[in-house]
This record gives C-alpha cells, structure tokens and sequence, in this order.
C-alpha cells in the first residue's frame, strides 16, 4: 500500500529531530560525546526511588494502579503548588497539570493555540524541542536575536508592533529565561521586567520554560517569570527529568486555573492522563523530604563538570571561539569564527573521536551555521577533559582550512 | 486576561467528555456505578508488580530512570512483538510503538492522518474514545450500523462508494471488532473477512482497537483483523490497561514498519517518548512468565461478574428492554423501548442510588437516546445484582410514565 495519500498535511512539514545524530553517536565506541542532554547515572537516587515504590505497592497500590484524574495525581498537583509557592508564584492544585515530560505540556499548548500559520516568538536560537511541539500544529516562527542578558526586548518590541502593523497578532512568546537551551544564557531581572511588561501592553501569553532553572551552579538566583507576573498571563514548564529522573517522563505546567481546565479537557481526549504508577512514586519520594536535599546533591555533580568544561576550552580551545559560561544547567554553547560550518565538519571531527551538537536547527529566523551546544552533563571529568582537547583541536584543523 | 482569542479552532470544536458524569458517580456514597469501565483492585497482581518493580531497580536502574527510545523499551517491543506472533500476526519489533494508553495511539493516528474536515468511518455506535481522539483533529464520521454480527459490511460499502461518487475518501475504518465498545457485540468472521476484503477493493486502511479482546469468558477465539492482514493495512491496538493495570498506562500500536517509523518521529515531537520505568517494570514482568497466567486469572474474576449481570438483569429488567450478551470484555449494552431517554432520566434513576452510562453520546450519524452502557467490571456480585434491581425498578417507573 502507498501511504503518502493518507497522511494529514500537518505531517509532511516536519523537520528531522536531531535526536538520531544524538541517538548515533551515543552508540559509538570510543566518541566522548557532547551532544546529548542526559543526566549521568549517578545523578538517580535508585536506592530512595526504590523505597517510594516499595511504600507506594504497600500502602497505595490500587491507587497507583487504577486509573487516575487526567490533570494528574492530586497529592503530586498539591506538591508542585507548594513549591512553586516557595519560588514567590500564587498557585494552588488546580493551577498545575501533570504532563509526559515539558515536551507534552509544549505539545499541549500547541494543540489549545495553534492554528496552521500562527506567528510564535521564540529566542534565536530556540530550543528545538519547542520549535519542533510547535512546528508539528503548524507554527510560524519570528526568532528575537538574544545577547548576554537574554532576549532582546528592544526587537521583541519592535518586531510586535511590526505584526501588528500587518494585521497579524502572535499567539505567544515562548522562552527560557534561566539557562536557556542551547545557549545557556539568562535573562537579566530587568529583561525579565520588560517582558512582563510587553506582555500586558500587547496582551501576549508567555511559556517560561524552566527545564534547568532549579541546577544554579554559582551567582545569584532571579525571580521566574511567573513569580513576576500579576495577570497570570505566563505559562510555566517544569520538570522532574533535570532533577530527579526522566524515565519517569513526569513534569508540570503552572497557568492560569481557567487555562489549565481547558488542557485537561484536551488531554482527557490525547491520553487521558499521565502515569499514575511514576506520579505516586514520585509524590512519595517528595513526602519522605527527600527531593529538596537531592537537587543540592545534584549541583555537586554537575558543578565541577561545568568547571572542568570551561576550564579545558580555555586551555584547548582556539581564542577565536566565543564560548558562554553557563552559571547552570547542562551546557554551554560556542560561536566559531564567520564563515565555519559546524554542520558540514561535523563527520570530519567525528573522525577525532569527540562529538557535539550542531547549532543550525536551533534557529528559526536566520541562517547561522557557525554555533554548536556542549554537554557536560553526562561526561565524566576525564572525558570532558580529553574530549575538549579533541575538539579544540579538530576545530583548530578545520579553521586551517 | 481574556482567553478567548487565544485558542486554536479545533479546540472550540471539542465534545463534552463523560468521564465528569463517570467520575461524579464514583464518589458519590451508596450508589452503585455501572458507568465507568474500570478493573476492580483485586484484578491487580500487586505482590508480583513490586518484586518486578524491585528487581529493575536492583539491576537495570540506569535504564529505567534514564531518557528511552520514542518508540519505546526496545525489549518490550518484542514481547509485544512475541504476543502478536502467537496471534498470528507477522510483527517484529520494528512494528510496534509503545504509547500511553491505546487513547494516545488514537490521538497520534490522527495527527499523522486527520486534515480538519476529513471522513472516519465508524461503528453507530462507537467508541467514545475514538471518536473524541478524532476530532480533536477536526475529523468527521459516517456512523455504519452493526447487527449482532458486528458492523454491517453492505452498509459500509454503499457509504463508500457514495462518499467515493461524491469525491469523499475516507481516511481509514476505525473498529472495536471484538466485545465492541459500547454494546459488547464481536464482528464474526464472515465480517472480518469482508472489512479485510472492503479495506484492499477501496484502498482504505482499518485501525482495530482490540482494549479488550484478550478476556474472552466463553464462545470460540476469533482471529484479529490484523491475523487477516495480508497487505498491511491494518493497524492494530492493544493495552495492558485491562489486561494488567491502566495506572501503567502502557499500550501499543502494530501497523506497518514504515507508518510506525512516520509515527515515531511525530511523537518524538509530542511527549519525546512513552514512560520508561513503566515499560521496564512491565517488560520485567512478562520476562517473569507472570502475564499469560495472570490474564487468564482476570478471567475468573470479570465472567461470574458478566453472569451475575446477565442473571439479574433476566430476573429484574422489563422484557421490552432489549440486552446484549456479552461474551467478554467490561460491559452490557442495553436498548430501551422507543421513545425513552436514557440521558433525560439519569437524574431520577440515580435517585435509586444507580448509575449508569447514558448511549447518546457513542453515536456520530444518528439522534439515538434510549440506549446505556453498563460496566460490570468493578462492582461486586452484591452489588451487581442489587444495583440492576434497582436499576430495573427504576426503568420500570420511567416505562410507565
């Protein structure tokens, strides 16, 4: 049987995933790879998950088992609002949904927004994550160059009243203001303010997504955007899967109680809820205290892999090379001179044995193809060592040229 | 903020659920519920889940806690794989995409097929699942009558060849063919065969949802419509959610390699991938030779349910009350005489302390309001036979009215 007649026009537009050249090199004997966002083993805490799931199958097992509510597991709801309380944002249950990793809430979203053709505003780059959730309901895109501080509000503005000039008004501004994926940069307070404020000038929602914002590694913490945000017009992702565990494909959306009911009316019709069994155990993993004490530990793990990243590129790397210092999450972007092809020399340095994330399909408004993002997450000291040496020298080759 | 002219068109288009009025009677003290179709606690194996779940973390944690392919635990896939193969179905793994629960298997089909406006043909009536999964993506349904044989095949082709004359293609036949949902009637061979042969003369492919077709009570095994398949142009659903716990939310897809590899990069691009820890743990479980044996204990609880319905439904319901006999699966269908409303009177039987699921809703194509669903699954026999006297008592007094 021939398929192309069947498919709906949504699907022919698809990019590719970069999870295949991730999935790839993963596999690939000798490659110290960078190009993954994976948590190390060491980073689960096995022995206290087993526990919970032990309490759970004990004490709650028909529960845990049978069906459940499709915003989610009411005590893990209760659980995320309380945290979120701590971080300075009013949110009770009924403002959280419990979805399949952020990627579903940004799928979500794209199902209750989206219509073929809308304009979304995205960092540039963007995480590709939110580009292809949005790209997949037929999204448009006008990208907003950032700087060290972040999204430039200056352009944001001024591109808004560019649209609106044509008639043409953006469903959403979606970013990642703390340590933002790929470039690992955060947006300043002020920026921040600025945003809030542009949203309520031209009645704007925002998706703040926060899949790294709980791993600072050093300097001082900011305020969400949600915290910020007295009209309720952000959205807010979080995630277990930086901070706990992500086979347990368990996270949050934080919004307005009004907004959140009309997702749960969608999900109830695209899955009909999340994963009770994983959601329990986690809840229980929260009630015994021991999620606060296990993000601390965390950042011991990744602190001195960042180090150990930013020291070996300024000792490897050519001087050339711009490369941003993550204050946390899992890596760190570099800008190699005008006129390279991070993309096209990737096979060649892969010759050397060390692997990275080509730039390119992070950006949706311009052609940059000079950029690549460097994990650090799940490298041992030694790798990270070893494979930035490969790299700075695989790079040093190909500006040769 | 007012929310209104933010959402997408689709979502303005979306049906009522009934899992409110389901989830309604659930809490309610002293009524008996035959609304929602959920397993009883005691269907779960909850000693043998936690030593799989225990075993896991003692020797695959970095697995099970880790990010995981999107089509899912590769060696689950083969044991569903395996499973087919004894249903005479050709599969590999590369055939199978794991999903959260058969409804998100629903909901990627109609991403990757459903343009809004496009035809699904369905039985009248249908599963509500399906039929809400559909249009979620704007979908419209021809609804094609069943006798006690199934959905009628002569129906099914002169709707075809109209919507054909009329330049209408219908995307695909969507079917519970066996212990159908709602009315428990299975397709007989001879249907099977003609959908088989419908589906190759039109060119049309067939999604048989099969939630409940492992837990025959009596009658002779028929094979699926996929054992049927000799062009691939069925695509297949199947769940441990009856079959083993629906808080695992664990189901699959088996269709054609190249529709499952189209499926597994749309779904990368909604929820990255299903629910690693669950998958291992139930991949875990099978390993332990513990399914086989446990489906066919889940037997001997749900037919002394089905016989304890059937019994006092013979002894309590007025004659002119038309039901069907079950031979598996959760559920009765009962059709009430001509003129009743079952939706109408629903507050006024629940005055007796019973619910049950009002049928209008299950139908896309026709205005049929005298019909109920009625779940056996989760009551006790007690509770059986109380709950149909009263529902009989009840049903009388609406007769006489």
């Amino acid at each position: 049987m021939e398929w192309d007649h069947v498919f709906a026009d949504r699907v022919t537009q698809l990019p590719e995933s970069d999870m295949g050249l991730i999935l790839k090199v993963a596999g690939m004997k000798d490659v110290i790879t960078f190009a993954g966002g994976l948590p190390p083993a060491n980073a689960f805490p096995v022995e206290d998950i087993k526990r919970a799931a032990s309490d759970v199958l004990t004490e709650n097992a028909p529960a845990a088992l049978q069906y459940g509510a499709a915003a989610g597991y009411q005590p893990l709801r209760e659980i995320i609002a309380g945290r979120m309380k701590t971080r300075g944002v009013k949110a009770s249950a009924d403002h959280v949904l419990i979805t399949c990793g952020s990627q579903q809430g940004l799928a979500f979203l794209a199902h209750m927004f989206i219509n073929p053709g809308d304009i979304v505003m995205i960092e540039e780059p963007g995480y590709i994550g939110g580009i292809q959730a949005f790209v997949s309901y037929g999204a448009q895109f006008v990208g907003i160059p950032m700087d060290d501080q972040g999204m430039r509000m200056d352009i944001l503005e001024a591109k808004i009243k560019e649209l609106h000039q044509n008639g043409k008004y953006p469903k959403f501004i979606y970013t990642v203001p703390t340590f933002q994926n790929p470039t690992s940069i955060t947006m300043s307070l002020k920026r921040r303010e600025a945003l809030i404020n542009i949203s309520k000038k031209y009645n704007i929602l925002i998706i703040e997504d926060n899949a790294y914002g709980e791993l600072r590694y050093d300097g001082e913490e900011l305020p969400l955007l949600k915290a910020l945000d007295d009209e309720e017009r952000v959205i807010h992702l979080g995630s277990f899967s930086k901070i706990l565990a992500p086979g347990m494909r368990t996270a949050w959306t934080v919004a307005h109680k009004d907004l959140i009911a009309r997702m749960v009316d969608i999900r109830q019709n695209l899955d009909l809820g999340p994963n009770i069994f994983a959601q329990t155990i986690i809840a229980q993993y929260c009630d015994m205290g021991l999620l606060e004490s296990h993000v601390q530990e965390s950042k011991t793990i990744y602190k001195p892999k960042r180090d150990a990243m930013m020291h070996a590129i300024k000792e490897y790397f050519p001087v050339e090379v711009k490369v941003n210092y993550p204050r946390g999450g899992f890596f760190t972007w570099a800008e190699l001179p005008q006129g390279m092809d991070t993309g096209a020399m990737f096979d060649e340095v892969l010759k050397e044995k060390v692997a990275y994330l080509p730039g390119a399909d992070f950006y949706t408004s311009s052609n940059v193809k000079n950029t690549m993002r460097l994990c650090y997450s799940n490298s041992t000291l030694e790798q990270i060592e070893e494979g930035i040496k490969r790299l700075g020298t695989a790079i040093k080759k190909q500006m040769d040229k």
